[in-house]
């Protein structure tokens, strides 16, 4: 599986996908095919660097959208069943009982093993996030950029 | 990128995953890429032509259906923080702050751009709209034909 | 179409979802496409075999989650407008209307006509689903056998 690439599309900011698209990358990565995750929209969630959170040159909605959503990894709410956090409780209990690694072991784990994560240009604008506010190997990558890298990629998802 | 091809499959009929196809089918359009967008289920509500809404030849679920469901695209709801629409007003404020465009400005620049939209005929058929209720230009297109399109391009998204 | 391959990501538990996945899935059937459908996460939900659910051998979160989740196809709740099941009812009567088969419906058909359903292992594991639970015919595939048949499909879906 050599020179084979896969690109993600992460829109999504729920646990459980977040979940999956990591489950896959770190899975492809240990087969040697070259993974880029494209994060846009919800998924620019998962690229915040936990304490690097900054209220500065941002506008009254840039501030109040930071502060309202999900600071890291670990605080993304599930897709389905969430149940104000009890669903989401229930199935950390449930992986740690089969010592299946929780989000941000596999989000260390995909940086690691050199997944290359990409902050969509517009939605950084959009959320007003700064480049610091993400892990500092996070590179910005435009949406014509994305299509290039996915036309080139053998298995392309959206997530 | 000339005589690339891409095959969009929008199931979904969130005002963000809408807005999420259009930024990428825009931005394809502009490197030459052939774009068909494939509008099925929810994603059917991105197609209605505002005011072309008729309550016509439907039985009553269909009326029902065709009333209680967004009537353009500017009304699909977010997927994510929608809160009643103050998430929504949130996001287009946020967005107008970068002058980015919103969801009715990407369909009509896509419009205008020449991408291939179809409406899924199962979906048509079953959610009781006309063909008159939706853009001029839209085609009827069924499953197979779908497959076919899919197969055919070198970039094939479920959103 | 014959030597053709699409694999199906399902990662979704929604009955529309799970609705799509088979329309399209039968489809290719019919033109001699090979169909894979991975199913992960709540997409493991499809493949529960009714009636053949136990409580054997699960730790209390197995249990509960097995108890409060959808024992069947046709449980299945919408990703959208599910209104506590009025939605989802009222669609039925659409389908009914337009004599569409319902999921169940196309669910049998798939397993008849060949479509390869596999379960993903980690997502079995984690949710405490026996292999006795599924369909009889369901295999358990690991997140790299799954990467390698997407990578020899020639349409890939993440649904």
């Amino acid at each position: 599986m050599e020179n084979k690439k896969m690109n993600l599309l992460l829109f999504s900011g729920d646990y459980d996908k977040a979940l999956a698209s990591l489950i896959i990358a770190n899975a492809a990565r240990e087969m040697e095919i070259e993974v880029t995750i494209f994060c846009a929209f919800w998924g620019l969630l998962l690229l915040r660097d936990p304490g690097k959170a900054s209220q500065e040159d941002k506008s009254l909605y840039e501030q109040a959208f930071s502060s309202l959503t999900p600071r890291e990894a670990e605080e993304l709410p599930l897709s389905k069943m969430n149940l104000g956090g009890i669903g989401k409780k229930m199935l950390l209990e449930m992986m740690k009982e089969e010592k299946a690694p929780k989000l941000s072991d596999l989000l260390s784990g995909a940086r690691k093993k050199e997944v290359n994560f990409y902050a969509c240009q517009l939605s950084v604008e959009i959320m007003g996030f700064k480049k610091e506010e993400l892990f500092p190997e996070v590179q910005i990558m435009d949406v014509k950029e994305y299509l290039k890298n996915a036309l080139e990629s053998d298995l392309q998802l959206f997530i």
